[in-house]
């Protein structure tokens, strides 16, 4: 009942990930109301995604360049790696200014229910760093396809990479978290992963 | 922190109503995971927006054609206008099936919190419009900003084109509510009970 762009555009807008009907009609009707040099700009950001962006040769971390501004950072311990599931990842631990070794994206987690297999993954180049590295902290999610990466990730390297030291992050309490809201695997983990103070 | 290709796209979805950062960044990463193809006719549908899509001469309604589709259809009762707000609105009360005139986007509301004034409304077309129309039905929204409108525009009704039935949909629909999220009975209703005004 649209007009036809307008339709195209409300489909666009739908494969968003969680966009429904409504919102990409929402969406779209605010296009219509944008300044025109606006709208070009966001369709020429769109396509810059395509055109501009890579990953970064090392790490798998979204980049412009060849290596990411971390991997060509000389100041970061190259010794040190935090193996993450996507990219987003890389930013939210960037954010907390406590990390200064490099990251490695898998681009994904092993998982049975989506099909996806460790082939999938960004492995093989993790195993060639790991040769080098010292620490390989496995900081997938704590959900159970998660847990099954980091598993599998964790007995490749102990075969492969006898030498580098394998960590998984820990798991307990978030901060600000009150014990009677706690699941009980959390609260597991919180017991079995307590260390020493003083 | 993200490269700058990227940042530009969260940018400008966060432009769009109702996005905050977190919701963005999900938005530009799945672009990241999408096929070029699929990026290039989402970019190129946003430029379609502006290059094809207008406003109606009539009515204002968002239309591809000079005319839009229901100002040209004949079998519409062109002496019945039943005024809106916006585009959208003339979509969820096409889908009730039960209105058989025609329609006057306002493309806007009168409202002194934004700074919106009679004069930024499509009004004068309206008053020309309504001299030879049986009857002019204000369906602005039930909220503050709806009401004044339709206040507004009943009184100048009255005054400049006295032989006129100007007529407000029913509060069937709930107060504070908006058109496009109200579903078709209400909507119908809303319609079935307009009531004279002045």
């Amino acid at each position: 009942m649209y007009p036809k762009s307008l339709q195209e555009l409300i489909e666009h807008f739908r494969r968003l990930p969680g966009v429904g009907e409504k919102t990409a009609e929402r969406y779209a009707l605010s296009v219509t109301d944008m300044e025109e040099l606006d709208v070009r700009e966001f369709a020429r950001a769109l396509v810059n995604i395509k055109e501009k962006l890579t990953r970064c040769r090392i790490c798998g971390n979204l980049s412009e360049a060849e290596e990411c501004s971390i991997c060509s950072d000389n100041s970061r311990n190259k010794k040190l790696i935090f193996v993450v599931q996507s990219a987003k990842d890389v930013l939210a631990m960037e954010k907390t200014n406590e990390y200064r070794g490099v990251y490695h994206v898998l681009n994904g987690l092993i998982s049975s229910s989506k099909g996806k297999m460790p082939e999938d993954l960004n492995i093989e180049d993790l195993l060639k760093r790991a040769e080098d590295a010292e620490e390989v902290i496995l900081a997938t999610s704590t959900t159970m396809d998660g847990e099954t990466t980091a598993m599998y990730l964790s007995k490749l390297l102990k075969e492969q990479c006898p030498e580098v030291l394998v960590t998984r992050i820990a798991h307990g309490l978030p901060s600000g978290g009150m014990l009677d809201y706690a699941d009980e695997i959390t609260l597991a983990h919180a017991l079995s992963d307590r260390r020493r103070m003083g």
